[in-house]
């Protein structure tokens, strides 16, 4: 089995979060989401308890490459500001942190939120750059969906910083705001060099999880043993409509 | 099992199409396709090679309504400029036609292009009343997809004439298209106080027929035997999306 890096695939990678709380927890969960043969991984670290342990964090980021080699993992420390949890580092402590994930383990992407300060996303471009790991530049908003433009405003953004991959994830208030992150996705596509990961979230938010690969997305979050944010559904459910779609459009829709 | 009628479900009813050649053929093809179990059948009329004999098209109707009472059954005279075949009868005819299905069968739904004379429109409606049939006020456009106004408009039209249903099918040049025609159903739906049915055809517009009902469609085709329109996915995985659909958002969208 060869890796599938983001971007590089027709349909979406199929990407379960782990949120374990100790290391044993998440080695337990990675058993279980890998009994469900998803195509990435995203480790969300700010569930970690040991998140202050820079070698603890390590360590836990090198067991699961060591388990999981051929799946990309994403090292993630969401911030509280953008859906994540309370965790005790500052945003520079997390930036050295993620320049240790960076130097010293396998991980191939880590994720970089476009709210934090300009230099920082510099430094640690630098660093992920020297190592060889991929920046995903990402935006969340848990309230609202932005305007079209913003959206793909936020797109190029993570372009313009020289990252690797744009992740815009939205609430949608309605069905239309669906609608407008799915034609942001479209417009994205057409003006970056750069993969993107879209997705509106919670319950109007499933149809974009369903079928944003056509538009332009590629990755989307499923459910291995627990969710990471509202609306992702199991990775069997979405790997059955990938399927359907795939085989209705001849999976190659752009 | 209740027969569903369009608009009174929460998930879109599906509807595989009917489109034999012969009475015989149809007869086969009704077998295979209710093997499916559809909640709905359209007999495409204009296949029918004895469409002028009206005896021959009664009776076939009444042939399917008697093998699938519990099935409510659309009955379809598809006009060349709308995408249909060919056919030895001129629109009056057609009109005549319809009004002997609403009298002498038990067909629930009969289809009504918009683009008819507005006297040919409200004599099938007068009809259509009295014999307590419900009449589908159609729209295609196997080209190109109107913009969101015109698509919306369509759908007045059909309310303005009294009639039960609005069917949108128009033709995507690009994905937004897709995305326009899903936005139209959301604001028809909102203006509108009838069932409608859209999709977008062809491969772009497979996302439309699997998602169109959380945006506000009813009904929706899928092929049980042989498709009649381009784009059209197998009941199967239609059921299969819409199943996956109604778990993840808890079956209640709007």
């Amino acid at each position: 089995m060869t890796k599938k890096m983001i971007g590089t695939t027709n349909t979406p990678l199929i990407c379960t979060p782990l949120v374990g709380v100790s290391a044993e927890q998440i080695m337990a969960e990675l058993e279980q989401v890998l009994a469900k043969k998803p195509d990435a991984l995203e480790w969300r670290a700010d569930f970690f308890a040991e998140l202050a342990d820079q070698a603890a964090v390590v360590a836990v980021a090198t067991r699961i490459k060591t388990r999981a080699a051929e799946l990309p993992l994403i090292f993630t420390v969401r911030s509280v500001r953008e859906g994540g949890n309370p965790i005790p580092l500052d945003e520079a402590a997390v930036l050295a942190l993620c320049a240790a994930v960076c130097e010293q383990t396998d991980v191939e992407y880590v994720d970089c939120e476009l709210s934090q300060s300009p230099e920082h996303i510099a430094c640690l471009r630098q660093d992920a750059e020297r190592y060889g790991t991929k920046l995903i530049g990402s935006f969340h908003d848990f309230n609202r969906t932005p305007t079209l433009e913003e959206l793909v405003g936020k797109m190029e953004e993570a372009q313009r910083h020289g990252l690797d991959v744009a992740k815009v994830a939205v609430m949608p208030q309605t069905l239309e705001d669906v609608l407008t992150l799915l034609r942001a996705t479209l417009e994205g596509k057409r003006r970056l060099d750069i993969p993107l990961i879209t997705m509106s979230m919670g319950k109007y938010g499933v149809v974009s999880r369903l079928v944003g690969g056509v538009f332009g997305s590629s990755l989307g979050f499923a459910v291995g043993a627990s969710a990471s944010a509202p609306g992702q559904v199991p990775v069997e459910d979405f790997r059955a409509v990938l399927e359907i779609i795939e085989r209705s459009m001849g999976g190659n829709a752009q």
